[in-house]
């Protein structure tokens, strides 16, 4: 093995970068008047001294060039330099730089933390407890309903030791031992059910369209893993929920363009502002490969119309592009409006199958997101095919599929569950919104989700973003709410919030609207 | 919306193709005598008379050419043209041609099933029973260790209910709602525990420098993304375990260079090898930015000596680079050697920590491959941010944890489960390899890991990879014994091959025996 000798040379170079900072604005400094010349003595004098004082206060010495350049996107990492604790060390050359970390790492690393992650993490720091922690922050920034947990936890209190040690024949290998990665064909058969029954029985799904992942974030990903290269891009309504940009970019590559809604027209989704987005696109030589929509929408909470989902068929149709319909909270409405699943129009229109693709999940239909269950329902073979193949990277654990293959079998405990948490997410949803009424806070109006989508323009300072996340850190940190302001989600109209009700219990209300009610009042006094 | 009306002119293009596809080969027939004449007209007729019979027995009109054309690695879905059957048919243009796939779900799709898949496929569909199908295929190339599964299912009939549902004031919020992704702190606790454990106690791992993802698989996947970007390259010394390049390769489109080990070094690790290699590769133009490697090796089951994992770490300094140490087996050694773990190492060398990742996971050493369990470990504050991001797409179960943390805190089962698992270990591993030895097939000597690696190179009619995978074939279809070719793990000699052991019962090996007896007494007869 052959090992570089330590370079004196390499010791200058930061030395260099300091004197060459101190050059520039020296110059600039000293510019009118033999400008050239004083700035030019001066640094070179100090890049001496500067010299002269690191020789003698330097030992040590630094290591070689590393062979391959990091990439200029990598921060560099701190790395201490310490003697070698062993006899070996004088053997190698010491700390050879910051060791290489991918430019995609990178990217995960950088731009901060979004305004959506600062609120739940504040959360997490502080979170209110009506008796525990009366100060804390109330959460309505997470997208989880804990209205119906108890009956969740009564289900696994009485039946959680059977469905995960009982069943048959099935003993220790059944939940020790490895499953197929895309999930239980038991699984997907239950599932399959759950999902016309959350719809209110308008569809049936085919349990070999589906593709089961740990969560509906990758099953997500693994979508845009299928249907685009990196460079290529979504189109997706806005504004959409906070966490799409990290599940479709981050590993994949996509791009989301964002295609702006507007409060006008009641947020509802244009296809003329689609077609615009896509000739852009087209033009910019951007290749879209597909739509993402979620019905019922987050945050709007509204229902999309059958006319409207044949449209957007029409369009990826002409387009040639897919559809990724996310139908995350297809059972979590409340409202007289009827939802209809992507699955019922591309059962109408055969021809479009194969660009038709559904996320679901039992994180919010059935409140149980820490179980990880992902589906993807899919008409297009080769997808399925890739998808199977890809869930070696995100399977669901064996626990969680035998409690759920056993909680969703019972059908009289499901028939209860979606009956009753309908009941009080419609509930919530109605005390909630007339709460924010009696402030003066209209919300658009929703039909499903956990969500109300209020207009609170009318409290901000200047009619911006800035004014919007002014409005946001202040109900933050003053008053002690966490919601998620329109900016996290896209919008693009300031002062819309997504206030998340089903993180709240009755009692929570009161407390909520009297916070909000504060901070509104200093907001008016101020303007 | 605009809509595209049907253009005639478009219908010829699939007609034209065909028409081209028929002239080429047509002008070469011909190309003798007056083949440009010929040539030209024979397809113009052939060219008539189908644009003629199209017109006539085609009644809908194709679609318009797509906007983005799709990518040539796209495979063409096939689409059924079927009539719509809504009244607004008529107003959308029909099947635009296939729709894209990625080239990244492409390259999932293609390629074939490779022989180890093939097995493990086989086995699915018919598996050996002793009792309910003796004629079915055993089970050699699964990488699962059923030996002390009882241990496991003794524990979960007694534990399995307190550990989900119970806890103190936990309650249903603390099983079903949002965790942190990267894994609750108190799993993290008690893997660091179970860890040190297993190595026997000669390191002490921080639970703060542990990710837990839903499996080894992502946590390799996760390091492949922080480490490397699309196009740079690991070093991996070769035999390696099969399923190495989906893991590292498929979605983060790095590249894996197989560094050959050789039979006449034991498949030891050569240094001169990784350096050869890595300045093959920068010549090629290709950055290397680590080296992966398996400790105890896998499928040799060898140790790797503390001398070697300095000269690996003094190497990865050199070439600044980092080390990716898989340490799945650490628990599962049988012989008389120590096992040294990288974090050992680590620990003499701070300078170098920046460059130290391991993996491991709860597969292997705890026999529970469904629980969806890997951990990286790591040394590098960056990575370990952006590593802890990335779980937000492969982040195990609410049940999964709550079990296991409970598990592992009982520190009376963990110590029997080591205990008994490594003594029965052991005595499956020394039974098997005498009854190879008796067979004539010799092995190299293993020390942990559930495999051995045994010599059939004098077994196979042509010494080449397609003389290996006769002879696998043959135990496969024939014998009906599932082994891995030594060519799915890149072993560079021909005849080598991976048996599983940990997958029989004691009463399996004289069955596996005679199988493989037979299969190699005809092997020898044809010789």
């Amino acid at each position: 093995m052959t090992r570089t000798q330590p370079r004196y040379t390499e010791d200058r170079r930061p030395t260099t970068t300091t004197a060459m900072r101190v050059i520039v604005p020296l110059q600039g400094v000293v510019q009118g008047r033999g400008g050239l010349v004083l700035g030019s003595i001066i640094p070179c004098a100090l890049f001496y001294f500067l010299q002269l004082y690191l020789k003698r206060h330097r030992s040590s010495s630094n290591p070689p060039t590393p062979p391959t350049s990091p990439d200029p996107d990598s921060e560099p990492v701190e790395v201490t330099v310490l003697p070698r604790s062993l006899s070996r060390s004088h053997l190698s050359p010491r700390n050879p730089g910051p060791v290489y970390v991918s430019g995609r790492a990178n990217s995960v690393l950088r731009g901060g933390e979004p305004p959506y992650y600062v609120g739940l993490r504040k959360v997490a720091e502080d979170p209110y407890d009506e008796v525990g922690n009366p100060g804390g922050v109330i959460q309505m920034g997470l997208d989880e309903n804990n209205l119906a947990l108890d009956l969740v936890g009564d289900w696994l209190m009485e039946n959680a030791k059977e469905a995960i040690v009982g069943g048959e024949e099935l003993g220790i290998s059944g939940i020790a031992c490895y499953q197929p990665f895309d999930g239980l064909l038991e699984l997907k058969l239950v599932v399959a059910g759950f999902m016309s029954k959350a719809i209110g029985n308008s569809v049936t799904y085919n349990p070999s369209q589906i593709v089961l992942a740990a969560g509906a974030t990758p099953a997500i990903e693994i979508l845009s893993f299928c249907l685009a290269d990196s460079g290529n891009a979504f189109l997706v309504p806005a504004p959409y929920y906070p966490g799409l940009d990290r599940d479709v970019k981050w590993r994949t590559g996509v791009e989301i363009i964002p295609v702006p809604c507007r409060s006008a027209d009641k947020f509802n989704i244009s296809i003329s502002a689609l077609d615009r987005a896509f000739n852009q696109a087209k033009k910019r030589g951007i290749k879209v490969r597909g739509i993402i929509i979620s019905n019922p929408s987050n945050p709007g909470g509204s229902l999309l119309t059958r006319e409207l989902l044949f449209n957007l068929l029409d369009f990826a149709r002409e387009k040639n592009i897919h559809i990724i319909s996310n139908e995350l909270f297809a059972g979590s409405t409340y409202g007289n409006e009827e939802i209809v699943s992507m699955a019922e129009i591309v059962d109408l229109e055969d021809l479009d199958q194969n660009r038709v693709h559904i996320v679901y999940g039992l994180s919010k239909d059935l409140s149980l997101p820490s179980f990880r269950v992902g589906v993807i329902y899919s008409f297009n073979k080769n997808v399925l095919t890739a998808a199977k193949r890809l869930t070696r990277f995100s399977s669901i654990s064996a626990p969680s599929q035998r409690l759920l293959i056993s909680m969703l079998s019972d059908t009289k405990f499901v028939h209860k569950f979606i009956e009753i948490n309908r009941e009080r997410l419609r509930g919530m949803y109605l005390k909630f919104v007339a709460g924010l009424k009696q402030l003066g806070i209209e919300c658009t109006k929703s039909n499903g989700g956990f969500y109300c989508w209020a207009d609170l323009s009318g409290l901000i300072r200047s009619y911006s973003e800035k004014g919007e996340l002014e409005l946001w850190d202040r109900l933050l940190n003053v008053g002690k709410v966490n919601v998620t302001p329109g900016s996290s989600c896209h919008c693009i109209e300031p002062g819309w919030f997504r206030f998340c009700f089903t993180t709240l219990t009755e009692k929570d209300i009161p407390v909520a609207m009297e916070r909000i009610r504060s901070i509104s009042e200093t907001c008016k006094s101020h303007s």
